[in-house]
């Protein structure tokens, strides 16, 4: 028996497995037989220490049903590990050694908050951030899941926002694939477009055991985290939300942190995992301030990873001035400015500002669901020319009630297909991240990269000038510096070298909206 | 000699000439022989006392050149009156009588406040203020005059803001037509669009006397009031302004009390004249608020007839609860909201709201002059449906630097062509103007009329949807009235009737922004 067959060996014996290597920032997970008795739930623990050069780690498993335990962890070096499991889950003491090897190319690790208001990978790779949100994409049936994932896989998108927990709301009345307890839900056939808001929250008809999960909801959410990995995608995961009907917005503070550690435990490890604490955080009328920083403190607590943690408004802000919150994700409160609000956002709460709800492209009744693409386009380009970073949705009405915004499906709107453009744009930034230019003219606006935003150095400057139509603009910087000049048209996807121009030069412009200036300095 | 004869021969003897009859709103000019030696601007005077069973005026009158003296009256009621002139002009005393007829089919009298937020003409017909700007339109060539009266006619324009001062800015460096002081300016053709701003306020090269008017230019801009009176436009007169190289804008307290009475004298007694005190009345440095409480207090002293006055703002707006201010007259401080905050301004001044300037169509360089026509008459409507007023102007660029903005000319724009439907459409309304329903939704702008925001009597809604694309719409006011329904594509210019509703009811709309539905109830 060499040494390699003998750590197989070692690894698969005694009702344990774990692999024998991970990539760094991959998924490493001890998986365990232990006993299926009782309410493994609440009743048995599990935890694993991870020992490697540069990282000691105890982390808490889970149980994953059928007498099966899990302990994930997530490597963030190189080299030999040794691991140990314990608990009282009926498996006894376990243990074992892993390599961890080099990340594969696409494997960047987790995003991070890079210099106050931006975001890079955690092996410094800038991350733009270009969102969209469809809620309970991953709730749908396999047909809708596979073909979700292929618009994604076309798409700009490196972040989509969906929930955890089913959804109950206008356009949102069928069953989810799954529920995350055991037990039944209410009989949805009585629900119509007029009544369903009289079903909401804990309701009626509802029989679910909130201390009993239901493993399978979870695997399949890690395997669309995993799938969504795959396209560089962020999932950032929403864990809780008002859109109920079967009352799980209205859990006991008991329920919740069983909820919550469960969450942590099964998701921590995935390194593309955001964690948006909730969706209108504020319409989850039975939640207090205590109880919001209670889940806080139980993320700080148990996920040792230290992945983005954000919470979204309806009205009131969060204050996100909370040393916990990593970036701001925003809903717009005015529904005239959005990402204009960017700089004084910036400014009030000195970290990422993300819009996660700026109004999204379509048709439906509802002012948040219905603007232009044109519109949805140029709130990124303010966001992004501002120094923060804007999400998308599409709620266009169709036949089969499909829309983006929740059930993901196919994107029948203009906006998403302009995102490329911007994200190549975004790419091009000297450093990480744009800001406006503190002198910028009041009719425009100027980026320039956030680390010359108090030194100036004339490298590079990205002029927007959004709803505006000007035919021709004028600059001067000052009378050496050579620039080279692109006009770009965020909204036709095109953009045009204008040549090379030093001193005061004047930009022809086609008098349309929505145009935006490169100006670079020439090396 | 029969009593008319006798009466004609009275007015037209002795260097004296009054016409004989005038209509009620009309303008009695009484013309009188006088001295022309030394300085008759500062060292005649002329003054008129008018007679009449309901009023007695007491006005002064004016030194119109050639020993020329001038007094002009508008009178507020029909019937007889006499008059009679005094001073020292020269021409000693002088009366007659005259009488007052009905006034014509077109003649409504001037404009007033009607009910805090709304105007009327004296006569009780609502005035639904649509105005536009043309800067110096009156002192362009006689064809440039010609063709502005020409579009102006075509307009929906029934206000249009001018100045009495020429203009001094950019794309404004030619002469004037005149000059409204003897003496010469500065050679202009040492101009460029480079340096123009070098030469401005009190500029070396001018030498005008400041105590000498030339009448011909008065004369002139009278003869422009006229035409515009005939075209059914009120004359929003702006009396000072920054746009300066000659000096006008930097005259001493003396000379400014002097230009605003002679203004005074020989432009109140036209019932379509406005008052605008200024042009961004912040941009002119030397003057203080006292100086503008000052020529407000000559306004209010000398103006018997109690025209609109009102102060245009660069950035701080005057504030507008003076009592002397009839209206607010508002340029616009966000780039991004204007109409929208008509709510707001509303409250605070208990006043018409008039936005004078919240950028204009066009694609000049400048912010303020380069919105799409689409724009520009979404500002409109969302002005219209707040209970405000907005203002157009337009900036196109073109090979011969004509801009209708300054000069008049042609409108090349597209925005122009869609007031004519606000304007029918603002006719319709129940009473006297419109205004946000105050449990109007979050997504909507929703105008009742006027008088029914205090006690909704479900007569009338205008529902405008903005920016926003919704594919229909529900309501709901209550389960009897019959209303009927229009859907009003405010871009496209057309109106459709799609029935006759009660209780809960669906409007099918076409998903595109600027779509407007109004509800009437059934008689």
């Amino acid at each position: 028996m060499n040494e390699n067959q003998k750590e197989k060996k070692d690894q698969n014996i005694d009702g344990m497995f774990c692999q024998k290597t991970v990539e760094k920032w991959g998924v490493l997970e001890v998986v365990c037989q232990g006993e299926a008795g009782g309410n493994p739930f609440i009743e048995r623990t599990i935890r694993g220490y991870f020992d490697g050069k540069q990282e000691h780690i105890a982390v808490e498993g889970f149980y994953d049903g059928n007498g099966v335990y899990k302990v994930r962890f997530m490597p963030s070096f190189e080299g030999r590990y040794a691991f140990r499991i314990e608990g009282t889950y009926g498996g006894g003491i376990q243990s074992g050694v892993f390599e961890v090897t080099a990340p594969s190319a696409e494997n960047h690790g987790p995003v991070r908050v890079a210099n106050t208001y931006h975001f890079a990978y955690e092996d410094g790779t800038p991350y733009y951030s270009i969102g969209t949100t469809c809620y309970v994409w991953e709730l749908q049936s396999e047909e809708r899941i596979s073909e979700t994932l292929e618009t994604l896989k076309n798409s700009a998108f490196n972040k989509i926002r969906f929930c955890i927990f089913p959804k109950h709301y206008d356009y949102n009345l069928g069953e989810p694939r799954s529920y995350p307890y055991e037990g039944s839900p209410m009989d949805s056939s009585v629900l119509t477009k007029e009544n369903f808001l009289e079903y909401t929250g804990k309701t009626e008809g509802n029989h679910f055991d909130l201390t009993r999960f239901c493993p399978e909801h979870f695997q399949h959410i890690e395997r669309c985290i995993l799938e969504l990995q795959k396209l560089g995608i962020e999932a950032d995961l929403i864990v809780m939300h008002p859109y109920d009907r079967w009352g799980f917005s209205q859990m006991t503070k008991e329920q919740d942190a069983l909820y919550w550690k469960y969450v942590l435990a099964r998701f921590s490890a995935y390194r593309n995992v955001w964690w948006s604490l909730a969706n209108e955080y504020d319409l989850l009328e039975h939640k207090t301030l205590e109880d919001w920083e209670g889940y806080a403190a139980i993320i700080c607590e148990k996920d040792l990873y230290h992945h983005l943690r954000s919470i979204h408004n309806c009205r009131p802000f969060y204050d996100h001035s909370h040393p916990w919150i990593t970036h701001c994700s925003i809903q717009r409160q005015d529904l005239y400015k959005s990402a204009e609000l960017v700089n004084e956002w910036r400014e009030r709460y000195r970290k990422p500002v993300v819009l996660d709800e700026i109004a999204y492209e379509g048709n439906i009744q509802h002012g948040w669901g219905n603007i232009s693409g044109e519109e949805l386009v140029r709130r990124f380009w303010e966001a992004v020319c501002r120094g923060g970073y804007a999400g998308h949705g599409e709620t266009y009405m169709n036949p089969d009630d499909v829309l983006w915004w929740s059930h993901g499906g196919k994107l029948l709107g203009e906006s998403h297909k302009r995102l490329h453009l911007l994200l190549e744009i975004m790419k091009e930034t000297p450093g990480i991240g744009l800001c406006q230019y503190e002198n910028c003219g009041w009719d425009e606006v100027c980026a320039v990269p956030e680390q010359e935003f108090m030194k100036p150095v004339k490298s590079y400057y990205l002029y927007y000038y959004s709803f505006m139509c000007p035919s021709f603009r004028e600059f001067y910087f000052d009378d050496e510096t050579e620039f080279e000049v692109n006009v770009i048209d965020t909204w036709e996807m095109a953009a045009e070298w204008r040549g090379v121009f030093h001193g005061k030069f004047r930009i022809a412009l086609p008098g349309k909206p929505y145009m935006a200036v490169q100006i670079r300095k020439l090396r």
